[in-house]
């Protein structure tokens, strides 16, 4: 296994796809990247995901894989080598466990807050803040979540490191208060650092652009949607 | 290892915490049951699952370990006798996604739907009766989801057997229509004869007063909310 064709098929600026391509980069697991444009989806898109026809998708030796957790899974036991997930079964249930916090708790509601103003923006801010004090307690005494390396959870939360910032600033608001959070300030500076990481980043300059179009062409719909 | 005490810490009625037991179950472990009091959640619940407040909980060794999906895979992980996940990496994968998609798309929607009326009802009915046609189309021509024997996927998907019909009835709908989804309706029989799981499903008459209620208390809050 593993020496099948590999694709990616992602959007250059999506949090979700970088993950597969860190992962793929950090095990030295060459592919072909296939760029989507995701306001007029391809017909192989369509074809490779046609349940929830969202990015990323991997290709490896002709099937496909959807949702970025479920891909990174699947890399790492494909490829067993740079190993992202811990051995034991409980350490792997916890990063499992504060991967998909990050996704909920974390990412959801900055993005929300990202797209919208008021109260409706206060009341994301809230729940994204106490969830940053919760990855402070995890990330605390360690450089990476990973341990000695970058693992998983780094991997997983990667987009505090680089998204985040933009976010932030396109919504006029901070989350990611290095003050308050010293630890995932460490972090970031650790992770920023690694060699992948910093050679696999999209432009800045171009992030701000398109998340500033992005909250403008949302910021409407998402009116009142935090409440619940 | 699995030779350390086991309990789990779930609600009657959760269709979430019924999957650890039937995954215990399956495997032959024995374990200790705590009914937690969701409307009055116990010190203990808030101690083992600080961060989401929710059951179920499994505890392993007096650790615990949160979110029905994450517990089967470390029960699959530490006791591997009955595999519920499939040996290869690709069909493993393909075992995340569905039941992700079952949650997302079917259950989700489904508990929407009984709990709203008028448009939002029929919104979420929308939604749900097309994740059941996906669903028709994944186990035509198996006897479970796992194949001969109930897998994860069956585990996973197992309330649509038992909760969707009282959910239908509560909610005055159809979802699971016998007649459009025969290969469903083939696989309900067949789960619900296995003694494991037959054994081990909640009273009905108890199950319809309760979500009669849950469905009074929830309907105003819900409205509007399936539009987004």
């Amino acid at each position: 296994m593993g020496s099948e064709e590999v694709k990616v098929v992602s959007f250059w600026v999506s949090p979700f796809g970088i993950r597969v391509e860190w992962a793929l980069k950090l095990k030295g697991i060459e592919y072909e990247y296939i760029e989507e444009d995701i306001f007029n989806k391809s017909n192989l898109l369509l074809q490779l995901n046609p349940v929830h026809k969202k990015v990323p998708v991997l290709l490896h030796a002709h099937k496909p894989i959807a949702e970025s957790f479920i891909i990174l899974q699947y890399i790492d036991e494909i490829w067993k080598h740079y190993p992202l997930l811990p051995q034991h079964p409980y350490q792997r249930a916890l990063v499992h466990f504060w991967a998909n916090f990050g996704d909920q708790k974390l990412l959801d509601p900055s993005w929300i807050a990202m797209c919208s103003s008021g109260d409706d923006q206060e009341n994301a801010l809230k729940v994204a803040r106490e969830s940053m004090e919760k990855i402070e307690e995890e990330i605390k005494g360690k450089k990476f979540f990973g341990g000695d390396n970058i693992g998983y959870l780094d991997i997983a939360l990667g987009w505090i490191s680089y998204w985040l910032p933009v976010w932030e600033e396109v919504g006029s608001m901070q989350i990611m208060d290095p003050l308050k959070f010293p630890a995932t300030n460490a972090w970031i500076t650790n992770f920023l650092s690694h060699p992948v990481i910093k050679d696999n980043l999209p432009p800045r300059d171009k992030m701000l652009v398109y998340f500033h179009s992005r909250r403008k062409a949302l910021s409407s719909s998402l009116q009142g949607w935090f409440k619940v």
